[in-house]
């Protein structure tokens, strides 16, 4: 039977099994040891005997190991306990020596990220470098267990779409035997349309940008998660994606706070019911602090972004703020403008440590209204192929709805404190970057 | 406060207000009900009042209703309850006749499934065709929790590939700003990666194969249910696997009991341990049985796969069985052969009811011998991008590993009891098909 590390703390004088990878090496003459890593953390190994010693010389790190010993309780030890006695079986001898070192903190510098992704692997065994997909498998799973809480069903669309869609021109392109295809920028239209089946559905899967720029926010490929609920308003939606937010930091900081300090990150200050400012007033009250004039101006600038995430947090108690009121002109074509204003968009952003996380919005329900805005906004056609089987669905008799779009890269990126999204990506993807 | 169908007979003599779709109308002239669905089920209305009557007249099925009454016990009412003395409020009026009768049963005839895709989101709110996915929404919820349950790591693994991967023709190709790219037939080298860091990894992620083919099995996307584990065998494999489908198979029919049976399926019998049987045993069997000589082949003939299921049903007391000791000729360079026989694959197909839902198998771990492998088997070279990075992570130190990828799609058409994968998919993709 073989024991993981993080529960040898529970075996204190008895004998082990333990399998994992060299992590460490220190033989030293006096005081040999090494530490083992498996998936539960790090084990330390003391060493005495010169003929185990022998079967570490030349050892790389990275080498399978298994080691048999008893356990003594030791403070000093990573989990309060060390291996003692062992004898050594070498499953996988690793001779080449690793590109990078695994034991120490591996540079995030903007100059060494080539570096860090093109040795991905290798890093990926640094333990502050699991740390961060460990946390974002965690967020993954929080988000998931918060919509079937909330009696979602989970569903699964295609991202090979045919050539018209709702997107620009940042789309890919394939020959699907023989016709044009487009990878799915997003799964809008099927998760709008899923809404007359389930009422309430989510999709977490990659979606597809042909973004030809290199910063720090975007990608080529990413995880989009996806949610759509019929019967509510934009109030509602905003409840949904304030309770989100909230079971994601407590939960991810319940199980990883050890590691997100490593990472010098707070946990988020967030009131249950996230703050809501309308874009004029965000306009206004930076501008008066900065001796700027964006008043009028139909988006945020990143600098005001940054700037009212300050603001919330000192005035509102909230690391995150949803802004409200942005102008219909900017709206897409399904997208439902305000009934008491309609030139301002039923739409809110969510801003969280100066991004931008996600944008909910509601959408337009009425068939008529839909077929209109299709023409008048997108200059589109109803019997475009990328648009006919969504104006089916709408024509089918839908509910009011609304939704929202949220990438799961960027969202571990703020939690975590990352600089650039693709630190927070395992194998990102840009224009310049296609590997690993 | 809204109060859903499922709930109603939890408010016997209260008001309540219901919101969905008209689903079903009946206006006799003697007795006047209609059905109203949402995400829970079906609520009937009594209508008396000749005003609110009047409200339905030239409403089609789909419009989106507010119902406001009173609940009365009532055992020929789905849910035990219906409403009565209704105040109805029509949300969305639809007055287009649909294309097709949502509610009774819609062909899954071969020759009517054209008209199932092109109407799909009308047909999906037929209640038998919205099982088979709240079903596979319960398969895919089920499976992770089984990964969680047994330490996995949730991992996103890019779909966007250098040129070259370890696949043959079957592979979609875009223009990636300039140089080639493939679309991910599987998470293979990614989730073997992984493996170096986390142990246990697993993704649930769409793929793609430009397979040429219109059959009942084949599609250009599904969505793939991968597992990789280190410091395991292949016993451990089946075990694992066994495990998984026994889980899914109860707590599928737990909960959808009422759902599976419409479809006339039955729920299937599994033991514990799944039983094994070696592809020489299983040829000689099907062989004597049926007059015919297959020994000596190198594969199973789908007649064959089918033949032995229903054999270990009767005889085994099993609709599943695994297929061992497969010839190492038709390994992947990546795979790994038997110690004892190096003519024999570390492979174990999983067939249920009649079809093989999964491959798992051992991987070679020792990098000499892989490299040796890809060039001898695949005629490889270590320096293509499509295998620099995997290699570099296998030279890394790789325990023994193995894994398994299934088709989500599949699994639910076997547990349900269709005929072909495509009824399992909310929207296909196959040579034919790109749109819905």
């Amino acid at each position: 039977m073989r024991t993981l590390a993080r529960d040898i703390h529970t075996h204190i004088d008895e004998q082990v099994t333990i399998n994992g990878w060299l992590h460490k090496k220190r033989l030293l003459g006096g005081l040999n040891f090494i530490n083992v890593r498996d998936r539960s953390g790090l084990v330390q190994v003391l060493i005495q005997e010169k003929s185990e010693i022998e079967k570490l010389r030349g050892l790389q790190i990275g080498s399978v190991l298994e080691i048999k010993g008893k356990v003594i309780s030791d403070k000093r030890a990573p989990g309060g306990a060390e291996i003692r006695e062992p004898g050594i079986t070498v499953i996988v001898p690793v001779t080449d020596e690793p590109p990078i070192e695994v034991d120490k903190p591996i540079s995030h510098k903007s100059e060494n990220l080539d570096t860090l992704f093109e040795y991905r692997t290798y890093g990926l065994r640094n333990l502050q470098e699991t740390a961060i997909f460990q946390i974002q498998s965690k967020i993954c799973a929080s988000i998931r267990n918060y919509f079937y809480e909330n009696d979602f069903k989970e569903i699964h669309t295609p991202k090979l779409l045919a050539a018209a869609t709702e997107g620009g021109a940042e789309v890919f392109k394939l020959d699907y035997f023989g016709q044009e295809a487009t990878l799915a920028q997003s799964p809008q239209f099927y998760k709008q349309m899923m809404v007359g089946v389930f009422e309430r559905v989510f999709e977490i899967a990659p979606v597809y940008r042909a973004e030809p720029s290199a910063t720090t926010r975007h990608m080529t490929e990413y995880t989009s998660i996806d949610g759509e609920m019929g019967f509510i308003d934009i109030n509602d939606l905003k409840t949904f994606l304030s309770g989100l937010l909230n079971k994601v930091v407590d939960e991810v900081w319940a199980k990883y706070e050890p590691d997100l300090k490593r990472w010098n990150t707070t946990k988020p200050i967030l009131p249950k019911e996230i703050p809501t400012l309308p874009m004029s007033e965000i306009h206004e009250k930076y501008s008066k602090a900065n001796n700027e004039n964006t008043v009028g101006e139909l988006d945020l600038r990143p600098d005001e972004e940054r700037w009212i995430c300050e603001y919330a947090k000192k005035h509102l108690g909230s690391e995150a703020v949803f802004v409200s009121d942005w102008p219909a002109s900017d709206m897409k074509f399904y997208h439902k403008s305000q009934a008491e204003n309609p030139d301002l968009a039923e739409r809110v952003d969510l801003l969280f440590r100066g991004v931008e996380i996600t944008t909910g919005s509601m959408r337009e329900n009425h068939y008529g209204v839909l077929i209109k805005q299709l023409k008048n906004k997108a200059g589109g056609d109803p019997k475009d192929p990328g648009f006919k089987y969504f104006l089916q669905a709408m024509q089918a008799g839908m509910p009011p709805h609304g939704g929202f779009g949220m990438g799961l890269e960027r969202l571990t990126q703020k939690i975590v404190g990352l600089n650039n999204v693709k630190e927070a990506t395992l194998f990102p993807r840009d224009i310049n970057r296609l590997t690993p």
